[in-house]
């Protein structure tokens, strides 16, 4: 198989199924709808979604039952993005080479559109007719864990106490498995069971997912040191400028590499049983480690 | 029956749900989940539970089973009213006689808690094994439109949209049945399903939440005019004073009052056919209207 195929494809899929489930521009009050979607069509990797996809079709899934979890996942990650860029959080101007929601709509609007879009993420689970409703309340759940308290926003309070703090490596990878690795860990969770995934390989799937997320946030880390700005659309070397504690700031260039290979070697062992149809998993772990953006 | 016992009992008996369905403060990361526990313990009137816990009761349900819905209304409007204090919002110091949750917690946790909060009502929405997958999933979504971009969060935008401006009557009320109405429409939707109500049933006390909604939006109007300010707990006048067109600035005060009254009349003409059950609902349409805080 081709990745950069498969993830042309699946994006466009995705692309589309968000244009449809978000209300559209001339909807009132245009200015949020307006502000809702100026940030889920920034140009997003959509990373979150294809491995709910890519998970769904290893258990034998198709693409259309998962497309509405996979789209609320987006739709998460968006919100958690808006609110992170706040001045009153990482005050960010740019994100993927584009004024942040609040440089464009204001911070009032910027605040209201991530709200929207957290909300309306569960407004799809629950409406989407996708499958039998036990399975649907039980993805709704887990993906409701992952967002909270117990997981993305519960990452996210930590990451911002622990700014200009020297951190051990455990610390740092706690807060990294819950901001960042609990929503992508969610995705393959999502995907295995809407594809009706047995238990084993539900656990295979989950601790592939586990493994990938560190991998993504390590390879984040190390593009912040010697990524391109073009590519990755916002200012590298911020996080050593705001004082955080990164893999590369603990552990240095070269065994951060290697860290993020080891996870990538681990996720693809946890694919061994899963035959061809874990193909395009297998293809992104690699993805996630060597890309460069 | 006797109202004032009534609110009181089911009053603990939510706070006592609250207490137990939200995550403890010596759970990392504790200042979250202290901030979350700080605005839902802040002596609210839990005026959107206690609306769905009659709701249940009058279609004959028992109060357990709505006990999660009723909580987790409770836990997105606490979280409306912290994202709303925000500088970047409303800019409110105070709420019922105490300092806001950014004035205790700063701006990035009380977003981050306001995050929190409506998440984990999904986490408890989806969770709570709490009758027929089907019908929670429906409660689950109603409530998630209620409180979205075409409800909560949608009247909130345009009502932002407005200050300062020139209002007419039906643009005024189209505000206040997306940002306050909504809500309370959904406490009683959510309620009459969970109860087992007929369609008929349904109808009416969804009838009932939308014109009781409206109630409250005057009432609360009218208060900022004439309340007093120790009974409150805010600043009586604030409305005029961030030129806010308001049913008092629009109707003046003895119209106002007339249109919480006919209101009121609609509401409890809605519940005609219901019978004893449907008791505490009359009564609380009264004390809608009649409160002094």
């Amino acid at each position: 198989m081709d990745l950069k195929q498969y993830l042309k494809k699946h994006t466009q899929t995705v692309d589309a199924a968000l244009e449809s489930y978000l209300p559209g521009e001339d909807r009132l009050p245009q200015s949020l709808h307006k502000a809702m979607r100026y940030s889920i069509f920034a140009g997003g990797k959509r990373i979150r979604p294809l491995l709910a996809i890519a998970a769904c079709e290893a258990a034998g899934g198709h693409v259309d039952a998962v497309l509405p979890v996979a789209c609320a996942l987006e739709m998460i990650h968006t919100y958690s993005l808006i609110h992170d860029d706040l001045p009153a959080m990482d005050n960010d101007d740019f994100r993927r080479g584009r004024p942040t929601n609040h440089k464009v709509f204001g911070d009032a609007n910027a605040i209201l559109a991530g709200d929207a879009l957290l909300t309306e993420a569960f407004v799809l689970l629950s409406g989407a007719d996708s499958g039998p409703a036990e399975v649907r309340l039980q993805v709704l759940h887990l993906v409701a864990r992952a967002a909270g308290c117990a997981g993305m926003v519960g990452g996210q309070v930590l990451d911002m106490e622990s700014e200009g703090k020297q951190l051990d490596l455990p610390t740092l990878e706690y807060i990294h498995i819950h901001k960042t690795g609990a929503l992508i860990r969610a995705a393959l969770d999502a995907g295995a069971l809407i594809g009706g995934a047995r238990q084993e390989t539900q656990r295979q799937l989950s601790r592939y997912g586990e493994l990938i997320g560190l991998a993504f946030q390590i390879t984040d880390d190390i593009l912040d040191v010697v990524g391109d700005q073009s590519e990755i659309g916002k200012d590298v070397g911020s996080d050593a400028a705001r004082g955080k504690a990164t893999y590369v700031s603990l552990l240095g260039l070269p065994q951060s590499r290697q860290r993020a290979n080891e996870l990538r070697h681990l996720a693809l062992e946890s694919l061994a049983d899963l035959g061809l149809a874990a193909e395009p998993l297998r293809q992104i772990a690699n993805y996630v480690v060597e890309r460069t953006s």
